[in-house]
């Protein structure tokens, strides 16, 4: 299934991050974001025509992030906003930061990549 | 006037930026913030309950920064929202960053400092 049409889910305890390989082909499907910190971290910029319409998609973050109770990291800088998603409990990327971003992606508030 | 009584105004044209001893004099109405790079940018952590009430704050910021039409860059992470505000049309701090930055602790979304 696409990441886009799965939900985050608890990432077993002790079962490491994903590989830089399984990232990698991960990303296959994620345009537009890049994974760095040797692949712990996931991040996009998202660029808007206006610091409201960036505002309205900070919203529409703040409601995925809770439904899914995964939290991205992000910066607002007037009209861009920088998302970085990573689980910390696990020590770098699982399924929950990929599922995260499509989703992301997939808001009426996000801009195409 | 204190800086929480005012309203950001349009920073002439040409007219230096707040110098470091005036950023250093301004800086004793507003503690919890902090000069940073040679006195051109103003920053403070506001630390919140949860990840709601860090958005709640972030739409009481974007609303302030409309009605004042000063916009501070801020990151969010969690419960935390660093803010840092700066006039670029300056090239350093101006009244008008101080006078954001007192309205900010002002609003009643924010924590005490």
């Amino acid at each position: 299934m696409r990441f886009a049409d799965r939900h985050c889910a608890r990432w077993p305890k002790g079962k490491p991050p994903l590989s830089e390989a399984e990232v990698a082909a991960a990303l296959r499907e994620l345009p537009g974001w890049t994974a760095t910190g040797r692949a712990t971290r996931l991040t996009r910029r998202f660029t808007f025509p206006g610091f409201g319409a960036a505002i309205a998609f900070v919203n529409a973050l703040a409601g995925l992030a809770t439904a899914e109770d995964h939290h991205p990291d992000f910066a607002v800088r007037w009209n861009v906003v920088e998302v970085t998603s990573s689980t910390h409990d696990a020590g770098g990327l699982t399924d929950n930061d990929f599922i995260l971003a499509a989703r992301l992606d997939a808001l009426p508030e996000a801009p195409p990549p």
